[in-house]
């Protein structure tokens, strides 16, 4: 495997599956001169009249999909850890014989463990998309027939829109449905939210399988995913296991150190002049982050100030602040608890958001730039505000991109980490796999100090003569190197095998995911 | 100028504005085998960061867009005729010199007229939409440079979405709008309701600009149109005349022959068993379709009927209906008055549609099919149930198509027609121009007598006991003949001179229009 050196300095694959890339060519850099992907015209002669798609059940519809062996199926992770359905889904696809398959979800946790003895036994290909745990695990051994290709949440959708990848069959699990195939995520026991991660499948794939375990008659409102790009629906007993799709874990953080981590964020955006009327941030469903904004909203009481939307992955704390008014609008791009899929069913001003409007870096614009300060954790940091927010460093690949990468172009990004994780010290000289170029990195969190990037003039100006502990990453991972006894180990990694690669938000390959050897 | 015979014995031409069309091969005969249009893929380093599309003026986006002669604009007309900012559009194209523009309203109204001028100095090339009144008047006598086109609301997104209209730039007058574009009608000074007639056009034309004399602070909610899609935006201080907008002309007619044939629909509906628990339909705004619902809601109220959802062009009529719980939804294409406005912008249930949703004829499958009833107006119908919308029996061009040909295809159609007007009778022997093949067209009702369509068995069964006056086309026609002294006169065509084509859902040629020559 040929591998060349990219614009960030890594070293990644001419060729990944098979296809050309383009290397990574600098934030900002790349632009396609293609046209974006153009499915068939289709005609209502070959659908219904009376808008009745329900077929037997899913092994009819993959075959009246014409499913075939290397085809590629999508499927979506709203149902996050409690998913039965993408199990049941290659289950059948086994049992029909189909071989091949690449599987391209929006993301894979850790119930896909299941799906472990189909990557073995060459049902699936390969996997592209985030890969949590087990997959992650198997794919870091080397053991994945293809190379696995990792894609931020607005990746995705610019890769389907583009054409890069093409889907033959996308399953879309949906907690309602009508027969027609309009569907949403915020009705039934299944209920998980909005299911803006199927949109870009629903309108590009070649077939579009919706299934539910609540069929309502038409007119399924809202209709998140249209009908009219649906070909058929199967109804199911249960899509899921609903404790587990919205997991209710989503709690503020216990830890004293990341606590204060949560609490320098909030006074730094303070300090920095960004927590003021009309202001905007994105905020996550970690623990730190849920801290964040409990700290932040003190602030928000203390000085009567309101904001105009938060970003969410939403939450009760959220949704408490929409309710407690102070906060005009929850631009939700993912529903995390049964408060935030109630308020996103009940209250208009708590609006689905999809990767088209928020993160589709091929597009006229989209959100993620226009938030004032998005706050987000990492794996790893180098000296270089490099980031890593898949792998660990001992190499392996264990979590996915999320929206991470789309939430670097806000005004101010802020990572929050401890600065050690298990004694390993987590600022190190050079980040084990590359996701967000520094540049794009403006201010690190952590407890023993916050590094504001050189670049950041302005900020550094701002805060000259805060009591905040502002420091240089240099100084913060001297002190953690002398706690921790060094610097971490380095992976043992085999760097003629390439496991998987990781995309920018503009489809060209930043970074490349070894094999594990130890 | 060559004319073939198309599929339903009428003549139409093989070109039309030097581009080849498909003459009309039946209903539900011809399938395209070519690929949905393909704009260029975009990028955000193109798009200011902070989302703040907002330019000089009109004149100044237009100019960023790369105006030029010949090419392709496009407007849409949910300011009905308040629209003031078309004429101020034109008036900026003329004062930069631009000529042969081909200008692609989804339609055009009386206001209009102003436009006149333009199409004879030949800033404007030729009109391709609904032309309302005196546009379709200057028309019909041969004075447009090229040949009009007329296009169902379904059509026109269906020639938009396959590539046959190519938009070089979509101008969206917006009530609401944000810096980014995101942009909705149902707030501000000039709300009209929904704004789904541009949809299309924000998604595939290759420039958008957005004008709004409302401007609010990111996020601008609901956004009807995504600013994802939107290269500039537009202040002006005012986009039209609120009272022609919501026109508040919709009242139930007081003709005691439209009140009879408005009564006969809703007991054929009746008694048809098409009023249950659980039925849809589609009504319009016109006179006789207001007496509809007066009268379909009586039934509905004695029998303890409720309706799933009915189809509107939304009224008062419709919202109180909505709100007394006698129907689920309302699935709003278009909003008539302030109380549809309100309605749409306050009630989870008073859902926007737009022509992909509703009429779509190359999707797969659209919402028109699955209605039950839809009640619809003519200007002609023929012994063979043959109907005209868009010309008068003299021959002029007067009305648009709007989403008619769309609801043909409801399960059943009913046209409702005073059997004449202005003592010309309105069942011919042949229609001046064919709109709707007379297999989709399954009741017509008029205040001497109801013709079942002898295709639909089913319905002639189920009324055969009636009281209802049902009664044979010819049979009503020989009475309105004696009544009115014969058969209308033939209008004075020029036959070898088409002025426009009316064409069919699935894009190919229906019938031609020609120049009126008295």
């Amino acid at each position: 495997m040929k591998l060349v050196k990219n614009k960030a300095g890594r070293f990644v694959p001419e060729e990944v599956n098979g296809e050309k890339q383009i290397p990574f060519q600098g934030v900002g850099k790349y632009k396609s001169s293609g046209k974006i992907a153009s499915p068939p015209v289709r005609s209502c002669i070959d659908f219904p009249s009376d808008g009745n798609k329900i077929v037997k059940n899913l092994k009819d519809a993959l075959k009246k999909s014409g499913l075939k062996d290397g085809m590629t199926i999508s499927t979506h992770h709203h149902l996050r850890n409690g998913d039965i359905l993408t199990n049941f889904l290659f289950d059948t696809i086994h049992s029909m014989g189909i071989k091949n398959i690449r599987w391209f979800p929006s993301a894979s946790f850790p119930c896909h463990n299941h799906l472990i003895k189909y990557l073995m036994d060459g049902t699936i290909h390969h996997i592209e998309g985030s890969m949590n745990g087990p997959l992650g695990k198997f794919t870091s051994e080397g053991k994945m027939k293809g190379m696995g290709i990792l894609r931020s949440h607005g990746g995705r959708y610019q890769a389907i829109q583009d054409g890069e990848v093409h889907i033959d069959i996308a399953v879309i699990s949906a907690p309602a449905s009508d027969p027609f195939g309009n569907a949403n995520g915020v009705q039934g026991k299944s209920a998980c939210g909005g299911l803006g991660f199927a949109l870009a499948d629903s309108e590009y794939a070649n077939k579009v399988i919706v299934v539910t375990d609540n069929l309502v008659p038409f007119p399924c409102v809202p209709w998140q995913i249209q009908g009219n790009n649906v070909d058929y629906v199967v109804r199911v007993d249960s899509l899921g296991n609903p404790a587990k799709i919205v997991s209710g874990t989503t709690e503020i953080t216990k830890s004293p150190d990341r606590l204060l981590i949560a609490e320098y964020v909030a006074k730094f955006m303070d300090e920095a002049g960004i927590v003021k009327d009309g202001f905007s941030y994105q905020a996550g469903a970690g623990g730190i982050n849920l801290a964040v904004i409990h700290f932040l909203k003190k602030i928000m009481i203390v000085k009567g100030i309101k904001a105009r939307f938060i970003r969410g992955g939403s939450t009760k704390y959220l949704v408490e602040m929409l309710q407690e008014g102070l906060i005009d609008y929850i631009l939700d791009g993912q529903t995390f608890d049964l408060d935030g899929v109630y308020s996103m069913r009940d209250n208009p001003n708590h609006v689905m958001t999809t990767p088209f409007t928020s993160y589709n870096y091929h597009s006229k614009g989209n959100f993620a730039s226009i938030v004032d300060a998005a706050i987000l954790g990492a794996t790893e940091v180098d000296l270089k505000f490099n980031a890593n927010v898949v792998s660990h460093s001992d190499g392996y690949l264990l979590h996915g991109i999320g929206g991470w990468q789309n939430c670097l172009f806000a005004k101010c990004s802020i990572l929050t980490i401890p600065s050690f994780r298990d004694r390993i010290p987590v600022i190190v000289d050079e980040v084990t796999t590359l996701c967000g170029p520094g540049e794009l990195i403006d201010v690190v969190v952590t407890e023993t100090g916050i590094a504001i990037n050189p670049k950041r003039k302005d900020l550094l100006h701002s805060l000259k003569n805060s009591l905040l502990p502002i420091r240089s990453l240099e100084e913060i991972q001297k002190e953690v190197y002398e706690i921790c006894g060094g610097a971490p180990e380095k992976p043992k990694l085999n760097k003629k095998k390439v496991v998987a690669v990781v995309k920018w938000v503009d489809g060209t390959v930043l970074d490349s995911i070894y094999q594990v050897t130890r």
